[in-house]
């Protein structure tokens, strides 16, 4: 399987969240990953931020067998090359760029290359999706996202409002990125989109990662074969070229890290994010996808379902690649 | 003139901006100022604010002669009996809470006792007034509003787009105040109040500061007359003891400042504030209130044309002061 492309097919994760150790570094090359965007920010300003990149590069120089930071497309050839694992800075929010454009640039320099521009809530850039659906860019998010194409910086609208979204798509000059989530329609949660917001963002040429965190799709119970069988619905409905994967993988995640993502500090009440009072944990895993070292599952579910090989290689990380080619040119 | 409520009689000032010196304080003392709200942050977040706070502390102390910061509105009537200005720390912006709602409390302890939700443009907390006018408080900007209830800080949204406002009063336990804004159907000026925000905030018990900033008003020439005219329609309209002046003072002020005023670091364009392309710098004061050494000149004006006794003691102050008593009590 995937014979004619052994060479060059790439696994890239458009989004996790795990907590990275040795043993993890493990796990993602059992999976054959050659790509992973990390979440550097979620809560946090320019300050404490920093502090999480400079960790970040703490642990990839203790590991610098096995992982490189990459900031370009070409750094993932690099690290493939080299037997090693990419490790790219992306974010779930723009907080770390508090209110000062200027900072686009800086944490671009510092590697930061995709930006989610609000998470769940709105902040000063704009709506999340936790807000009215009428919540839109701000005066500020309009000159970030402007910043951000300038810069190679690609924005991630995953988590935000509706208008948000839409606002972001004819702010940008170039496609966005709906890093992790999946359509409304197949697994309704109040996260994943709708037609209408897909539908812009196809034919704006973004992007869409499809999502494996269980409370986007039908929870713990779903199926390899569901979730193949999404995939090959967004090939269909975005175009082969623009569907990928973010798992948004939460492993080594306790709960109490789980009440940060939700809550940050912003908030003394119980918020449950993507979750419900009757789910208000952190979700069980599918058993297909236990961690990122299940990545082959998912090969062997398009396979098995007849998806080309070529179709295979550009959902598994040929698309993503493209995306970073054009989104990490910088003005 | 005032004689029977001389010893009681307050002039208290709900926003300024200027930058202090000794001359400055006298200035004060020639208007007969005995407390004034300044402004504490504009942009800045946590960290820089604690800074601000710092110069202010220390300016405070090497001019402690003439100055005492005042935490309550008991504190007002200590400054005023030992012959000192009381000095406010407000805010114009709620940046100094970032996304942290723990720094409601925090600040209060340093004496951040009134703070305006938003400056002009969108931030984590809700719409400004130079964004859409339905942009609305945020789910972070609710819970802003509850604590600040809690803990004795008033809620000002003089720069708030309108629905951020309505949803202000509706969100906050407590009567909220335009610290600083004219009726725009008197003065037309996009950043002065509609007809429908002015009676939502009066049938909520809130406060209008009247604002001599000359670009809510008709510019540089509007005159004494026409300000005190404003002032009786407003008594009329809000009720006798929902008024008084929040100057917006901008003594010492250059046009580089005013430019961090207006665009702080969030924009590399020209953005006007309050101004227009027509009016870009900073407006020359009216002649009748060069700075706030004038503001004998208000009592005069609203004397000749016929205001009470108890009227003028209402606007100067009385009614700030009131509305600080309950204002700055603690849930």
């Amino acid at each position: 399987m995937v014979k004619i492309m052994e060479k060059e097919f790439l696994t890239i994760d458009g989004l996790q969240l795990s907590l990275w150790d040795r043993d993890y570094i493990e796990k993602l090359q059992q999976g054959n990953v050659d790509c992973v965007s990390v979440c550097t920010c979620i809560w946090e300003n320019a300050r404490d931020t920093l502090s999480t990149l400079g960790k970040w590069n703490q642990f990839i120089k203790e590991n610098d067998d096995l992982l490189m930071q990459v900031q370009s497309a070409n750094d993932i050839w690099i690290a493939k090359q080299t037997g090693k694992i990419g490790v790219l800075f992306g974010t779930q929010n723009s907080s770390l760029y508090e209110s000062d454009l200027s900072l686009v640039a800086v944490f671009e320099q510092l590697g930061v290359k995709m930006v989610q521009l609000t998470y769940n809530i709105g902040n000063n850039v704009g709506g999340g999706y936790l807000e009215d659906s009428t919540s839109g860019l701000t005066t500020f998010g309009k000159q970030v996202v402007k910043e951000m194409n300038r810069h190679g910086v690609i924005v991630d609208v995953s988590h935000s409002s509706d208008q948000t979204i839409l606002d972001a798509i004819e702010a940008s000059d170039r496609p966005v990125a709906i890093s992790h989530a999946n359509p409304e329609w197949i697994f309704a949660a109040k996260r994943n989109k709708s037609k209408e917001i897909l539908s812009e963002l196809r034919d704006s040429n973004g992007f869409l990662g499809v999502c494996i965190y269980p409370n986007v799709l039908n929870g713990t119970n779903t199926s390899l074969d569901e979730f193949c069988d999404m995939i090959i619905e967004m090939i269909d409905f975005m175009g082969i070229d623009k569907v990928g994967i973010g798992t948004g993988s939460t492993y080594n995640y306790t709960n109490e890290d789980l009440n940060y993502l939700r809550m940050g500090n912003w908030t003394y009440e119980v918020n449950y994010g993507a979750g419900s009072p009757d789910n208000p944990r952190l979700p069980e895993w599918p058993a297909w996808f236990n961690s990122p070292a299940d990545f082959p599952n998912i090969i062997k579910g398009l396979h098995e379902k007849g998806v080309s090989e070529e179709g295979i290689y550009a959902i598994m990380g040929g698309n993503w690649f493209r995306f970073f080619i054009d989104g990490f040119k910088h003005e």
